[in-house]
């Protein structure tokens, strides 16, 4: 799509080309499953799934002056980058090794088809939650952590199973939700523990091989 | 899922068991086709993609002071009531004969499992959407309209196509688009025409038989 193709002006076409580039994200799927099992998730509906948990969990988050509205932004655009980068899997060691680079990269030029002052914000925002060092950064972090789990445990931990993960690498994985909510943690561990009493996580003890 | 099957809390399981309940918009399907063609869009990953929409053409709307926060939220739980309800298209008339009732009920059921704070917070929102009538609510719906008919123009007009819509068809349910937005109606009219001129919507005098 080029410049000026619409209505002449650049700054909706800039915005427009964005708005359909943006539609690949719905083709980037993640390793978790929708919980009726029938498909994986992919990457927009996931996005769309952690805002509305943002918004419904707020009072359970320590900090009680977190600006919600910053974080719904950021989980609206928190996975874009997985346009280029692909969804790289939470227990992914190797791939995480270039993650930060490949995200970067794609967050440079995704971003950059947007007019500079709304690449700015929407660059900052990216940052931010990568950064993981605001309250609503750990806050949305946490979301996006613990989404996952809770699909996991309803679906008989396919994806847990699939790619053998153990209790240790969630616990690890789910920290964000440590920092940012109490309840949330507490309800962390208790869903851990019953999905390992019903024997769909692995744990430690099992060394991998349950 | 039960009442209190987690961490003690009324509240935390009301709202868990609804963030499982509306996983299940992930398998509504629209009319409309992703950009790429690849398949059908789903209801929750449209949420999602017309939530950035709001938040990037914020500045076209006409009416300046309006609370894009309260259109975002809005345009994320717009499509809840298709769990129940399904996705009625826009043009089918006989699907919008008991189309209201049948949304109505879905709301009901739906943040009937929320707490009630939160429960009446969404339904008025809900109800905010469906009525057209607040700035809000109209900059929401003409962006709900719009994206669809982007998604037609770039994969050439195959939901058109395949259910024999007509130009008065797509103007008339893009009336929101003229209430909300100059520059956006503009380029409605321009991506309609665009469209005919393509051969990728019917226009009127073709009387549907083009």
């Amino acid at each position: 799509m080029t410049k000026n193709l619409w209505a002449g002006s650049d700054r909706l076409s800039s915005q427009l080309a964005f708005l359909v580039e943006i539609d690949k994200l719905k083709s980037v799927l993640r390793k978790t499953y929708l919980i009726d099992k029938s498909r994986r998730e992919n990457s927009a509906e996931h996005s769309w799934h952690v805002a509305l948990w943002s918004l419904l969990m707020l009072e359970h988050a320590d900090d009680s002056s977190l600006e919600l509205n910053r974080v719904i932004r950021m989980l609206l655009l928190h996975d874009l980058v997985e346009i280029d980068a692909g969804d790289t899997f939470a227990y992914d060691t190797q791939g995480y090794e270039d993650k930060e680079e490949r995200e970067k990269a794609a967050a440079d030029r995704l971003f950059g088809l947007l007019p500079d002052d709304q690449r700015e914000e929407w660059m900052a925002l990216w940052r931010e939650f990568e950064e993981e060092e605001t309250a609503e950064a750990k806050y949305a972090s946490a979301l996006d952590r613990l989404q996952p789990v809770v699909h996991n445990y309803y679906t008989g931990g396919v994806s847990w199973r699939e790619n053998r993960i153990v209790r240790s690498q969630v616990l690890k994985r789910l920290e964000p939700v440590r920092q940012a909510s109490e309840t949330l943690w507490t309800f962390a561990g208790e869903i851990l523990q019953k999905s390992i009493d019903q024997g769909i996580l692995l744990d430690d003890a099992s060394d991998g091989e349950g």
